[in-house]
């Protein structure tokens, strides 16, 4: 039998050596024989160390798996079977600048909602296409498995302007599921939620635990201050009659639309010279850190420390999904699919997130159980008319496009500070927007 | 653990055993104690024998299930956990009238498609309404598995007009599934088939096994001469272009509009004074057979007589259906549900035959691979508005409706013959129709 | 000012009286100072003929319009502002030839509907779409009245391939509002119809006399043994609870649909050996003799006996519209256009007939008063499925799509029929069929 | 003839000389021979001032119409032909204070958009209800014509809630163009304007003079400072570069939603101790000076002091929009009516604003030029969800959709605000919210 061949683009990444435990883990169903981590010249040097680190975890897991690491991206995805993408334009450098300059017109500064997200997706979506031309001459079967942010739109992107496989992957359906999991003492596996929205715009509309609806039981639990967020979001909590009115569970994301006022001032207070930071600058120090610990040669885990880092669950979205294209195991995952009438009042060509069945043909959605409701489909509609705008200006190059998307994104609050907005991202993200020269 | 109860309406069925058999075979995993076979006063004496049969059954199986016979419908349904119903309003032999008249106005008689359907519907839906209206009194929490043809229309009744539970069974898409796998000489379960249509109008709209489409190769074996049909349905083959040209594997009750014709000639000829009667009056023959067979105490199994009488697979359909909402199982069955923007251009509130998730929250669809083929949209939707005004008219009894639902059937060639067929049909089954007096 | 250039391709029809009164009519609002009759070599002497009659005509009225007869179409279309079309690709040969040879397999031999229609749209649309590119060149602006039949199919490949401003128009809307109108004794400009379906498909779903709604009266008009159809079309009546049960207004072709069997019937009879032949043979004859008249140098009207050819309100329908359009008036006519979600459940870019507001930038549907009734939705899918398969098949010459395109018309009973149906169609009209070979 | 009788609810307004003077305008069109002005007990004062003015008015253009000027609501809409209304619930305070109290929040104050116009919809929803109420009773075949703002909600939930027939109606778009006709120097009726969208965020998508799409025309002149706003709106210039990406024309309103930061500073500014209050503060002083113009027993006309009230076009608005229902013209106007699939995404019985046909059966939508742009289809759609939660917590007095409603608003940034604002709309307006209690 043939053994797979993986590649993982950003290879260099902190998170690497989540994603190797999880082919660790799972080693009994996925025949993996080669991984490539590749990265660009500037991340070299983590790539060895990250690598290293990966060599030793394979080694300690007894398995025969060749591990390459490369600057050659053409190299690691010929004849790939599945590519990962976990790379990040701009490094943090770019991020902390998407952080801290909305902040000056009292914009949220966010890697992957607001303007901050905005940029990110501009960055990010010419080299994602580049990646597929790629693919297609290289790996034209091979599945992406994108987990590059901001997820939703880089997916929208390959799907809507290339013929690549692709489903696009986030850890925050998952980390939803555990924290509902141990609010209620239970097994996450017995657990239904019915996943739907957009990326980081996506709702837990109802929870079943067995045939049991217990939806109300989660919003008691997190009315009586249980929590239900992410490493890099404040866990303010959600105001009880909200909860109420609102019947289903909101992901940690819709803090930035639900209480952007809170979290602007925040962020604001971070940011300030003597601040804790914006989130990308503390992660770069976590990072640091990270590296340090990386190159203890006696390391051959994952360290626990990685935790702190943000990305839980990333082996088992990511690893796990292969495994159910691979096994055709028809499981069900939460991940980003084209809407195909699923949500009813957007395109059915554009990209949502929500449960489906994974198998060998890839991911097919569950309809949802009755219409969803205005009151947050309004809020959906307006994202999704953003993110339809800022694929096509990403793509294109179109300043038009790039104003109305922000126009349209709701954590902007007027057209002039959208304007101003726009002409900063391009002035500093200046090197990596080709496309609006 | 509570053992569950099962009500079987119609219990004196010649298909019995075949439920029986299936809830035999599926002992570790359904804690079944107790099975009700109901049935009316005209039918004790079938009722007597076919339970005994599936009691001896039963204690070869070695198993501990209380069998009751009872002719106390609501008994039978007191607490039930799951309902299932095989019942036949006026038994064969008004199968026999709605076989037999339409033919001399040129039309097809058939069980569940045409006249003859349109005549079981108005017949069966103020059954099933009822039954409905003493579960939610007596179980309702129960589940209703509905296999009572023509089980699209029946369950469209129940979902529209009662809060019961209640998911529609066919054997048709199991039965495809099988006489593909037999085909390509592979494991069912190793197929996926896209099914999408009506029931008994139902198309497997692309076929894979494993990852690759295999639909290509199931259209040339069937113009090599495969067969894909139903004891009920003659094999009549498909012109070759036809099938190049449809793209997808037809189902055997297809025939019925696409070969309206040659099905026509050989439903004539059959009825005809020497002729070998219609399907009704054989089946008549087979079930005298069969309940001869029954008879012999020396039975404890399901007889492989029954095989002929049409009904395989059954027992795979229903309870493994069973099974997986019991167990949460979460497989993939294709049975009639809600249609819920699946299939666009009909309304979402009815029921359609399509793949689903079925888990202890009942049956989820899935999203299909893209909009439905207009080749064959335009028959769905007629069939449809034919169905919507069927339900409507047996439910509330109105004539116009009825006869707007006849002049919308594909099968009926004028409204004079609509009029007709319904005058018809009004008196031959004038004792069934309480809701047209 | 400008005066006005009318391109008319079929100017030898014997149709050309009843348009050139149209202009005559509104000559205070239509600076018509140029007509171009064109036509091919086949019909020179026709042209001539009904030439020179409306020369006559228009020197009576006293008209300075530059009237040119023609074969070349390009210099008919060079600068045109309105191109009308009534032009017949096979002449009436061809049509006695489709409504004949369905007759041998028992379905309806009709000029727009079923499979004559079917032959006809074959033959008509590459023809048609060689006008618009020719358009395209020599008059790019200039608007396509389309009145060749099958309009609904012919104006749709217009539309679908190509950029010229199209209207398909019919008589029928205009006939059925004047039939409402003598059955009311009101003046018609006094009735509003709400038209909606395709075209040869069309329903009066309500009527309105002022602000009172009259259906109710008309219906039972109907039910009284009030005319409503075309000099084509028997006179059938409607069975009383039919049109009860329908409760909308039935167009004079909806008798091919819903009264097939009497019409075949009675189509069977005319032509036989000694019956009175098929319509186009009729209609041989009647135009022989309106030929002969039209020779007639003293003759200088529209003669009356030019009605009994069919074409009533033709003039009224085309000149009016035209008028609607170059002085922007806004008036409602009822036109064959895009669909744009006014009919919900077949597509956005398909025609359908329905009452548009008429100006200078053309004809925009009005809303429909709520949804359509399934009770007539489903006729209109099936045939709009059937429409979309016709005009593909057509423009491209794909025999699979041509098959579909007959299996999913409602008046061809089987496959068996439409593939032997299309196979005589390709013989039968072999030198109009360029596509196909 | 039987003469027309009309009843304006809130007949006591500054507004009345306007629609007065639109009867006088239209007196050949329209034959009323009754007016009834009814206002309530606090707005005596006022009603008798205006009534002797109409009274006044009605005398010098020699009409013999009877006035009639009552408290007594019932006898006013006893076997009224049309309903007018103009009241405002709570008066001019109750304006002040909605324009007042979001502003400590930094949220825009304003009389129909954010949560003064939430405010505003709270306490009108029961009273036209109860209007309607009386209507079915009274003159249940009379048209009412509502302006009574927020005019799409208000219309809204007329027609979710009752069966009398209803038209919102706006002066924004006859003022939109106006004001486009004023810059392109041409009349007003050689414009066609595809207005769409909701009451007070309607857009103008494209604009034709004749058949001539001077759109672009438009935006240039836009950007060349031409102005396009009303009176209680300021005059704020649209960025180029925005004009130029939109590629439609905003409506006034648009600013609040678009320059949103711009209000709320020159609104705080406004509302500060020395500053000029705010607009209904202002509006208090002129009506003072009205109602004293009014006084003058020599004062026979509309005053031109009125315009400045901001009314402009109402007289228009209204009584053409009478006429063309009572003339059945069939005219054009835009006005406020069931969605019914014109704006796809939404529901379709929810109103929006749009151009119709206008005649004795009320308004019937035009079809869109195409599918709307997802550039400004996501703002309606949230704008939509907002106004649907906000018309069902006016009906019902529910609060947790109030809550969401707010939630929904484009205008308040977080549901901390939502809250704030809502518990402060029920302290500062709780006389009039009775569904609340």
């Amino acid at each position: 039998m043939k053994g797979l061949k993986i590649a993982i683009i950003g290879g260099g990444s902190s998170y690497t050596p989540e994603i190797i435990e999880g082919f660790i883990k799972r080693k009994s169903e996925l025949p993996v024989n080669e991984i490539y981590l590749v990265d660009i010249k500037e991340g070299e040097e983590k790539l060895n160390i990250v690598g290293n680190l990966a060599r030793r975890m394979i080694k300690k897991a007894g398995l025969d798996i060749n591990l390459v690491l490369t600057l050659d991206r053409r190299e690691a995805l010929k004849n790939a079977d599945f590519v990962t993408t976990q790379f990040r334009v701009g490094g943090l450098e770019a991020r902390a600048r998407d952080e801290r300059f909305p902040l000056k017109y009292n914009v949220l500064g966010q890697e992957t909602v607001g303007p901050g997200g905005f940029a990110k997706a501009l960055r990010t979506i010419p080299v994602i296409l580049d990646i597929c031309k790629d693919m297609k001459e290289l790996c034209p079967d091979a599945w992406l498995i994108n987990f590059t942010n901001p997820s939703g739109l880089v997916t929208e992107a390959v799907t809507k302007y290339t013929n690549i496989k692709c489903i696009g992957l986030c850890n925050v359906p998952i980390h939803m599921k555990m924290d509902v999991a141990s609010m209620l003492e239970v097994e996450s596996k017995e657990l239904f939620i019915e996943f739907v929205g957009l990326n980081h715009l996506v709702w837990g509309r109802r929870v079943w635990h067995k045939d049991e609806d217990v939806t109300e039981n989660i919003i008691k639990s997190l009315q009586d201050g249980a929590s239900l967020t992410m490493k890099n979001i404040s866990d303010l909590k959600w105001p009880a009659e909200f909860l109420n009115a609102l019947g289903m569970i909101p992901c940690p994301y819709h803090r930035y639309y639900y209480m952007t006022d809170r979290l602007l001032k925040e962020e604001k207070e971070s940011a300030e010279a003597n601040g804790k930071g914006t989130r990308a600058e503390q992660v770069q120090k976590i990072e640091e850190k990270l590296f340090e610990l990386y190159k203890d040669e006696s390391l051959n885990v994952k360290p626990v420390e990685l935790e702190k880092r943000g990305g839980a669950y990333y082996s088992d979205a990511a690893v796990s999904l292969i495994s159910s294209i691979y096994n055709d195991k028809k499981e069900i995952h939460t991940v980003n699919v084209k809407n195909n009438g699923i949500i009813k009042g957007i395109p059915d060509d554009c990209i949502i997130e929500t449960n489906c069945i994974v198998g060998s043909k890839g991911a097919t959605p569950l309809s949802l159980t009755g219409e969803l409701e205005g009151k947050v489909l309004g809020l959906i509609q307006i994202v999704k008319s953003y993110e339809i705008l800022a694929v096509e200006s990403a793509v294109t190059g179109n300043r038009e496009k790039a104003i109305m998307a922000l126009t349209n994104n709701p954590l902007i609050p007027s057209i002039d500070v959208a304007i101003k907005l726009f002409d900063e991202i391009l002035v500093i993200n200046k090197e990596y927007l080709p496309q609006f020269r």
